[in-house]
């Protein structure tokens, strides 16, 4: 059968043949000259606010076409406009599944050139009447002068983009303004919050697409009685971000409710309502709005076909690369930027939820391998931790580095001739050319064997715009990774089973208490068995 | 040539072969009935505050046999014997490598039981009087009632440790203090902490045990500058923590300082003062000596010849089999509690840079896999993040979770019949349980393979004892399996090209600035002028 976009299985590809042929050999960074200046000089892409280094994966030219052409074959750009254009790709063929748009993109797809599908014109609409109600919204909160601090309760999408953002975005947030968030169904999470603000003084967004969440309802209940028992009326501290009719649009509970759709995936939600509330308020709607634009900026260049320009495109090959022909079962994301603190932890669900996958979009089981394990933690610190494994441990681990040319807060001093964003600089070129070339010493200890691949996005400066780009860079990098496996990058079948059980659990727990039966669960009984007797 | 304990090559071991048999076929737990509550009841050691809970592991009695026998093979106990009592167990034989003795155990060995090792015991006096030292001038520091922030200045082992362990005991917290932690050479570091103190009621404790450390000094200079800006003697707030005669054991600098030893590793020194000055002031003297008291219970345990009793030892042989038996690359270390947020982070280093090795004590490169890649988050949060991927995902990853059958705070709320606190053990058991039994489906979809191996490490609160038994656990785990694989998990040479390169780079920059010539560095100089065209 010809393979087709719709059909492709990803080790049919004849391109695949190609780059699996190419990998048995790979480049060999270590050998003399050959990580030459000319070589980082060339395999660099520019595009946007950025710069892809790649100098120190290990590719060829050869290597590169045959990626290109791979891109080609399974016709990534192609899925790209229909996902931005709002076809229903989040569904697998022949059997129940969600069958549902991925419209992320659209929710910041009011700036220049609108995408002109229907869909998606339709999704950018409603989404901007969203905005503009928010910035109404948050007027009328700065006006008042009330408000202080906002505790955004979500779990998962709802949790960790815009927390990754806010923590991202501290030196820019508006004077005298926090943002707190409560995500854990562990109840200390919510008393540490709590412990630390006035509720006279604090908004409270709970986030939750379908209004039924369980962790985020505790911690809503948790969180109103202690309103109630400082003498706080919820309703005028609540606001909701849900869809439109869940159980948690009701102006009766809720000082305003803003909607999201099913088509925002949770981990996709930053940009949409989702984030807006509360980087709104910490930040002010224009500095909202120019995340917005820088996510827009990339989503569309995520369309170019050429992959040198394409630069999520670009990453997303380098990742195949790595992962499906020199067989590597992780990727650290290594920022070197301190503002980038929990950004790994986001991109860590975003892709890994993505692409985690076991199955292509036709129901067959894979047999290749899809997403890999992201893990990560900013530079500097982490070389004084975990980079002993990554430059001398038996497994090799390829790296993604982050790095930009300004500080934010542009708060530094000179010390021994050279400003702390320099040594952080250094540091960073330093870590890549060594994990690269490696080390030949008589001392086996010293010895570092190198070609351990690894590449640099690089930026002018961490501001609004650029996090906002970032973070489309990562997403549509995801989803182009998921085309080319063709596997379905959009559901989260793979978290129903913990949650089934889990509700068994809590029954018993509940039924134990009412002095009930309840459904007989063996396993779970032994482990609460062993509980009681701690 | 005969195996001995100091000479022995991890894959000559007679029981390796044992096992490699066994892991040919390791028990299937997704066969209706193998993963009975009698196997929940059964497959559990208890002792001190702990139940660790391995039904969930792909083992059998004859597993466990074998790995009993190996770890009596490999005398991993006469080793931990040989470390806590002060033999130079820091060394590679045959080469010139650090030469130390390894003495984090001793830091809080003035309890029951002290060890009769003459090095021991003059390590642990030693420490007893930095303690005593820290009590006086704690009291001192209360009494005048001036300072409600400390400020932690250190990278590593003098960040992360701390960092975990401060962020744990929040719901212990004297009232009013706060502490704050920088480490990055990135400046927005510190600027971003700067922002929210207030320095005349601040102290600045700075770690160093060379008192060289690049980022630590960078960071302090920044801040000391900042200090006299807002009218204060930094000799009157800043405190150094470093090794006696160090360049930062100076008088007319710091307000005080206390001592650290080559024995004790940064990444096993949260016990000593490295942790012991910001913990004590957050928590009170009393509450630091509960977490020494955890601390060395399990130290003890760590002795005790009973794999059953000696839980460290059992965590570490069942790790060995997924490692090295199993073969699967990462560790997820999940504990369900907030508490432990960046607990994770601290593991990751320990472990990682501990274990992530290439030759082992004879200076032979390994043919066998050493220390994994250690990651994770708190649940239930992950749950709805990368979980997808350890459900259903390509690679196994096996799983650690940590649970406590009380909360922190104790404030809980029953809403739908049961306590946040029951719904958050209730995920905890629900996921080792759906992990590994999978499930069966039509839908290709919703087919979980299971067989992903995990464990449970349970106790019943999160406390300053448990914190310490809790990090002890691991920190001699760790050691068990470096003894295990005859490798030296307390250097850390694989950081040290890193620095060497880094400082060449900064050395560019310096020239730079100064009109001069610098030594040439062509790759470094290509990725500069990529830096300075963005």
């Amino acid at each position: 059968m010809p393979q087709t976009a719709a059909t492709h299985t990803f080790r049919h590809l004849k391109t695949v043949h190609i780059l699996k042929n190419l990998a048995t050999k790979p480049v060999d960074l270590t050998v003399e000259g050959v990580l030459s200046s000319e070589r980082i000089e060339r395999y660099c892409a520019q595009s946007s606010e950025f710069k892809l280094l790649y100098g120190t994966e290990r590719v060829t030219d050869d290597v590169l076409q045959a990626l290109k052409e791979l891109a080609h074959e399974a016709r990534l750009v192609e899925k790209m406009e229909a996902m931005q254009r709002g076809d229903v790709v989040n569904k697998i063929e022949g059997y129940p599944s969600e069958s549902r748009m991925v419209l992320h993109t659209a929710m910041r797809d009011f700036f220049m050139h609108p995408n002109e599908g229907d869909n998606a014109k339709k999704a950018a609409k409603a989404e901007k009447k969203e905005c503009d109600k928010l910035k109404d919204f948050m007027a009328k909160i700065d006006a008042q002068g009330k408000f202080t601090t906002l505790i955004q309760i979500g779990i998962g999408g709802s949790d960790l983009g815009p927390r990754a953002l806010s923590v991202a975005m501290h030196a820019f947030r508006k004077p005298g303004r926090q943002v707190h968030f409560i995500s854990n169904v562990d109840p200390d999470d919510a008393s540490g919050i709590l412990q630390q603000i006035d509720p006279k003084r604090t908004l409270v967004v709970v986030v939750s697409k379908s209004g039924t969440t369980l962790e985020t309802l505790t911690n809503e209940e948790l969180v109103r009685s202690r309103f109630k028992q400082a003498g706080c009326k919820p309703e005028e501290h609540f606001i909701s971000v849900t869809g439109e009719k869940s159980p948690m649009d009701n102006p009766s509970r809720y000082l305003a409710s803003f909607y999201m759709w099913d088509y925002i995936g949770g981990r996709y939600s930053v940009t949409s309502m989702v984030g807006a509330v509360a980087l709104t308020f910490a930040l002010g709607y224009d500095q909202f709005m120019n995340i917005l634009k820088g996510a827009h900026e990339m989503d569309r260049l995520a369309l170019n076909p050429d992959i040198h320009v394409n630069l999520p495109l670009l990453g997303a090959m380098l990742g195949i690369w790595n992962r499906n022909f020199l067989h590597y079962q992780t990727v650290a994301i290594l920022p070197y930027s301190q503002a980038l603190l929990r950004f790994t932890a986001h991109l860590q669900q975003c892709n890994m939820e993505s692409n985690g996958k076991r199955i292509d979009k036709k129901g067959n089981p894979v047999d290749f391998d899809t997403g890999p394990v992201i893990w990560g933690e900013p530079g500097t610190n982490g070389q004084h931790s975990f980079y002993q494994l990554i430059h001398q441990g038996t497994n090799v681990v390829p790296v993604e580095f982050i790095g930009f040319r300004e500080s934010q807060y542009q708060e530094d001093l000179n010390i021994q001739g050279t400003t702390s964003q320099e040594k952080l600089l250094s540091n960073l070129f330093a870590q890549s050319i060594a994990l690269a070339k490696g080390q030949k010493n008589d001392n086996p200890n010293k010895v570092f064997p190198g070609n351990r691949p690894n590449q640099i996005l690089l930026a002018k400066r961490l501001d609004p715009f650029t996090l906002g780009a970032l973070m489309s860079y990562y997403e549509n990098k995801i989803a182009f990774q998921g085309f080319c496996w063709n596997i379905n990058s959009f559901d989260q079948e793979g978290v129903q089973l913990g949650k089934v059980l889990a509700n068994k659990i809590i029954d018993h727990f509940k039924s134990k208490r009412q002095g009930k039966k309840s459904e007989k669960f063996p396993e779970a009984e032994a482990m609460l068995r062993h509980l009681e007797t701690l």
